[in-house]
């Protein structure tokens, strides 16, 4: 490793999930257990809070503060949602940084976030390449949507997984308790892949007699194929449990009931209504008996339910950053690489930002069943090791620690 | 204790709770203890299945089986929403239920179930009295809802409560990832007592400084009051959780944006729409900065988030009830009785079904606090040891237990 050359700035953007601050918490740790006498500086409200100079000193919190961020949901330090433009557009943003990063005399820094902020970290390291400026930039990545390329899988999607195959059982039994017929749709994320719908594949692992189907956006929704799945599967059984990615859309790519006129501040499409659609579809055209559940924002942030692996593996992404930025590395994003299934291990690699941002990782068509309604066993294989394991996430008051998150701010 | 005289039959009734089989699972248990050569029966479906002799015997269960009813959620034995008649207007169906208690030598009966099941438990006792049939009939409470009177808290709602504080607790986190405005509205079950929504009032106890309001049926809705509670609130601080009982009413009495024409097969007018409703109010009056999550069934059935002292306290209230079955005390309840709060102790009493039939117990007004929009310390100190205690209902896969229903049925 070379000499520690200046300070780190770590911050996070895009979505929370339950084991964000994991990996804030490994760069932290990995950092500050170096005694290099340089300091870790985060951004608060990620690169937005950034530009309005919100940067707070890791060395004026708390140690035990510091400590509570290993099983902490949602973003610490504030996140955001603002994507750089690329400088040609508006250099001036990018000289903005410059001068922040001169004034904390910051030379590394850590950019937590999914797509849309892998995208960020590489244009900044680009520029800084470009002018010059001796930083080293990497993106860790984040997600509960599990959907960057070039690597294994996210941090934040093992717990996501963890929360919603939990509640799958949980609903199966509920649904279960009565004699009449009885279909229930659980709504849960992703937007652009189907990773966390698909991993409650893995109830037929301990349900075998389950009556489930699966609706993903890696497959053009058809209604009439999907009426047609429900009809045959409650003639087999009365209860049917429906998984239905948010992000489902038909043959033109168009999301299925998305309200077309409200959108994020990425530019996206705001979703909701898929599961409500399969709803309104099988009210009109089957049964009256069927419920729908949205999940909702708990999916990542139920850190009473989180992967031990899932935040074992977070903490580790954090601290091989720190690793890698030191050593040198510029631009890339730290990946995680799986030995195998048998016996689960994962490192780290690194992986070119350039390689990762502005693409989207789907679930493998051939993980998909043949019906199209269901995923095979590669898929159950592949989400098994990633939510093993639990925490104890509770005080001796029965509920879930909590740090005040002003406190990071 | 009397000798036995014949066997038991336990039937369960009404929503499921995480709790309810574990009632049962203490009734099957103190009753086979005593190794009377009596049997144990469980209807299936409840008093709809026992009509329909749909009657199984307890010996022809795997004893492993039994074990994990404990920890079990649902109605292992199955369930039904169906009342009875008075005997005046239908004598045929409790002539049925006669002849199958006889062809069983049926001489005791527990029927675990809320407010409508306790009606039915009653007005069996009421007939096997008037025509001198010789059995003992106990009802043994569950529901989430807290909603009957005559006893402390009921069985299933420390568990719906644990649940729903802790998303609660998860859900502050995350909205305050952002900078901007954020208000969440947590829908949550309560059809005519809002003791789920109430509880979440323990959330101030470990956010002291949390912006949070909480709406229950006891307190007429009142729109303009409402929006200006949010206005005030929001002024505050951009973060607000705000809490609803799906069943608010209006100042007449009205569900607030029920829907009139569905109605269940007990008769209830089917809830929904109640956090959407004031959701649509936000968003016209407020700000587009408004979210809501329904928690749906996941608050009766989250066994991975229950109370051990909620589990604890059915096992006790299904092997008490054996007890009073036993001694001969017939159209009662086993109810619970709190000693104090400061050191929790709850033992059972027996109350009379006809006293706790057809009643509802509300949150006390004077738990509310002045401006009807949260409540007071009384309601804290009421709910907290309810919550206490986790159960680790993990398998070594991370998923929780889980046991084919149809072993049961």
């Amino acid at each position: 490793m070379k000499s520690v050359k200046g300070n780190l700035l770590i911050a996070q953007s895009g979505g929370p999930t339950s084991v964000i601050n994991a990996s804030a918490y490994g760069a932290i740790k990995e950092f500050l257990s170096l005694g290099s006498g340089h300091k870790v500086y985060a951004g608060v409200y990620g690169i937005q809070g950034i530009l309005e100079k919100r940067i707070i000193d890791i060395d004026t919190l708390n140690k035990n503060t510091i400590e509570t961020l290993k099983y902490m949901p949602s973003s610490a330090f504030g996140s955001c949602r603002y994507k750089l433009k690329d400088y040609d557009e508006n250099e001036e943003e990018y000289e903005k940084i410059i001068n922040i990063f001169k004034k904390f005399n910051i030379t590394y820094f850590l950019y937590i976030g999914g797509n849309d902020s892998m995208d960020t970290a590489n244009k900044l390291s680009i520029y800084m390449n470009k002018i010059g400026y001796d930083a080293n930039i990497i993106g860790v990545p984040k997600t509960i949507d599990n959907d960057l390329v070039e690597t294994d899988h996210c941090p934040g999607f093992g717990s996501a997984a963890k929360y919603v195959t939990n509640i799958g059982i949980e609903i199966w039994s509920d649904i279960n308790a009565y004699k009449k017929e009885s279909i229930m749709i659980m709504e849960v994320m992703g937007r652009d892949a189907g990773w966390i719908a698909a991993s409650t594949g893995i109830l037929k692992s301990v349900i075998p007699d389950i009556n489930q189907l699966i609706y993903l956006p890696e497959i053009s929704f058809d209604k009439d194929k999907f009426l047609i799945d429900v009809e045959k599967a409650i003639k087999k059984n009365n209860k049917l449990l429906i998984v239905v990615s948010e992000g489902i859309k038909d043959e033109n790519g168009e999301y299925i009931n998305a309200n077309k006129n409200e959108i994020d501040s990425f530019g996206h499409k705001q979703l909701g209504g898929a599961g409500r659609h399969l709803q309104n579809l099988i009210k009109e055209n089957i049964t009256k008996n069927v419920k729908l559940i949205e999940l909702g924002v708990t999916q990542r942030c139920a850190i009473h339910c989180a992967s031990k692996t899932d935040i074992e593996e977070s903490e580790i992404v954090g601290r091989d950053s720190v690793k890698y930025v030191l050593a040198g590395y510029s631009g890339y994003m730290t990946a995680l690489e799986r030995s195998s299934n048998d016996k689960y291990n994962c490192v780290t690699k690194l992986v070119k930002l350039q390689d990762v941002c502005k693409r989207v990782k789907n679930v493998p068509l051939n993980w998909i069943n043949e019906q199209k309604n269901s995923v095979k066993d590669a898929m159950i294989d592949y989400i098994q090791p990633l939510i093993l394991g639990e925490i104890n996430p509770f005080n001796e008051n029965g509920l879930v620690k909590y740090t005040d998150i002003n406190f990071f701010r």
